[in-house]
């Protein structure tokens, strides 16, 4: 069983979502082929991409990529378009990213500078890379000065999602993706968003009902993408629902809440913010308090309203100054909301902190046996 | 008196072409500037564009390039970005290029990559960034490997062709600029063409005719770039009418023979190529002779056809191996050919060595005082 559709960018390209899709790799590469893979999936994932690509008569360069987001520097990426250069290939060669956020991104960044762009297929291995980064044309490098500093729009020509590749990993890194999976389900799909709560879809989940809901997940960013593929509307800026306080929170606390920990966490107070200042008769705080029960084991960190401004301030969406608060009071309704009041912002605040005790008093109870060690 | 129109490519931009349509920066950029600037040209040609901007209130931010090719580097571009990262310049940032080829080259791939994209505004000040490199939206990088391996297409919000800034152009670097407008003539524009030959478009003519001739220049490439902006049809390819061969001479003369006088080469052995293969009835034979008295001073390396074969392999153009020459019979009707039998190119080759003895017999007469020390 496999799921495929369009994303309707300027050309659509197809997703395909299922056990085993990555073996069509070749149907999506006419020429040579350069997989560049992280090195911790090359087995067995790149090995499979490989054996697809050489069974089909293509010529196959692979170029390993040391894993973690060290990775998406100038430099790699130098090295790598050097490579290239090298073998050489010509405009016909076709980059496949096999690997998760950091290997799409780097990827697909070296497909949009070769040459002045070459095509590129992704098949990525994580639930996060396939929930969020594959799709949408995002590609970039990280500068001293900050992530995704450097970069380009550049589509792919297709993401092949093989769920089997979820067989493999680790719970944490699942948890990763089930954030983004119910950010989804939150902008847009009230079923995905249950599924994720309930834990039909999760690690111990089976390949029918893994492609099941990646496919949902996939859907509701594909047609936001479609809907603004370059970023220059506003509707692309809903993705970042419970990112801004996210993103504030993972630096605050050093980056020892994961991302995925921290965008949860972010959720949750886009759920108070948005009870507060636009919908206090859509209450979507009980949901928010069931995905961070379910996905993030580490408690925020304890700072202050007025230390996290700083980091609020600096974030890229913000656009002459003001923060872009993204509230989503029901799946379906989701905007961006520019004018919310500092006391409103300081008021979801607290009632947040509030919030977190309890979690963490209600954890301690009755979940230790789940969370704990993960 | 200048000249404005449209390159009809998505979305469009305006070129406009005349003395001191520098001097109008202010209104392609809407926020901050930061000017990207030849450090030879600084004075007058970036203090002119910074004080039209300053005096529009925006506010500006100059970073000076170190003059030559070897500037088209990752190391530049990323200490560039760096720079604009440490501003830090938001999304709405204009990038504003104030230079040569390499100077927009380079802004223009900055631009292309600061944060995902941002527009930019190239003020070229050489005329061979004005017949060439500003209109069509390259942009990129040398690598080790060789040149332009790395880059995007992205077009800019604006061109300004100040012709001002001609007068202050060395002859030689007039020269250069004056064979890629040779070849616009050539493949479309015969009167363009006779400008070029019979000395009404040269250094020492004035702005309004400087304006007349380069507009029509830039109405040819234009032309071209709206019928195929990402190199995928053939229409741009006619493009390298002369650089197949040229670029192999600058190459086996190891750099000694500057890129126009090898593309000014180039282009008389394409006329005899022509000449043999596809129109024998059509003899453009003497314009190139006339260009190459006009503009190449020194002669072509004294190499066997056999040795230029390696270069002529590295054409980044060839497609499967097979060298696609560019034939232009006459302007309005230049194509691609890609079936020349090997005996008709090496007999073209015979030829034009004839003819380049010929002509140096020709020089050495009655040519002493023009060409001789330039």
């Amino acid at each position: 069983m496999s799921v495929a559709f369009d994303v309707r960018v300027d050309p659509p390209y197809p997703v395909r979502i299922g056990p085993g899709v990555a073996a069509d790799v070749a149907a999506y590469v006419p020429g040579d082929a350069a997989i560049l893979e992280d090195a911790n999936v090359a087995t067995p994932h790149g090995d499979a991409v490989a054996a697809a690509l050489e069974a089909a008569g293509r010529r196959v360069v692979r170029l390993p990529i040391e894993p973690g987001e060290v990775s998406k520097s100038v430099a790699t990426w130098e090295s790598l378009l050097r490579r290239l250069a090298q073998v050489p290939f010509d405009r016909s060669v076709t980059i496949v990213a096999v690997g998760g956020g950091v290997t799409g991104d780097l990827a697909g960044f070296v497909a949009a500078t070769y040459l002045r762009g070459v095509a590129w297929v992704n098949v990525p291995t994580s639930l996060l890379a396939m929930a969020d980064a594959a799709i949408g044309g995002k590609t970039g490098l990280d500068l001293p000065e900050g992530k995704n500093l450097v970069g380009a729009f550049w589509q792919p020509r297709a993401v092949l999602m093989d769920v089997g590749a979820l067989a493999t990993l680790p719970d944490a890194a699942f948890r990763e993706g089930l954030v983004e999976v119910a950010k989804h389900g939150l902008l847009a799909d009230a079923a995905l968003l249950e599924a994720v709560l309930d834990g039909t879809f999760g690690p111990d989940a089976d390949a029918a009902a893994w492609t099941r809901w990646v496919a949902a997940s996939v859907r509701v960013k594909a047609d936001v993408v479609a809907a603004d593929a370059r970023e220059t509307g506003g509707a692309r800026a809903t993705l970042n629902l419970g990112h801004t306080v996210g993103h504030a929170l993972e630096a605050a606390s050093g980056h020892a809440l994961t991302h995925g920990e921290a965008v949860a966490w972010g959720l949750l107070y886009a759920a108070h913010l948005t009870h507060l200042h636009l919908h206090p008769e859509t209450d979507g705080r009980d949901a928010a308090r069931r995905l961070v029960r379910r996905v993030a084991p580490s408690p925020p960190p304890d700072v202050a309203w007025s230390d996290l401004q700083a980091y609020l301030r600096r974030d890229k969406k913000n656009r002459g100054g003001r923060i872009r608060w993204v509230m989503a009071p029901r799946p379906g309704a989701a905007r961006v909301v520019e004018d919310v009041p500092a006391a409103v912002q300081e008021a979801a605040w607290e009632a947040f902190v509030e919030d977190v005790a309890t979690l963490r008093d209600v954890r301690a109870v009755d979940r230790p046996e789940r969370d704990g060690g993960a």
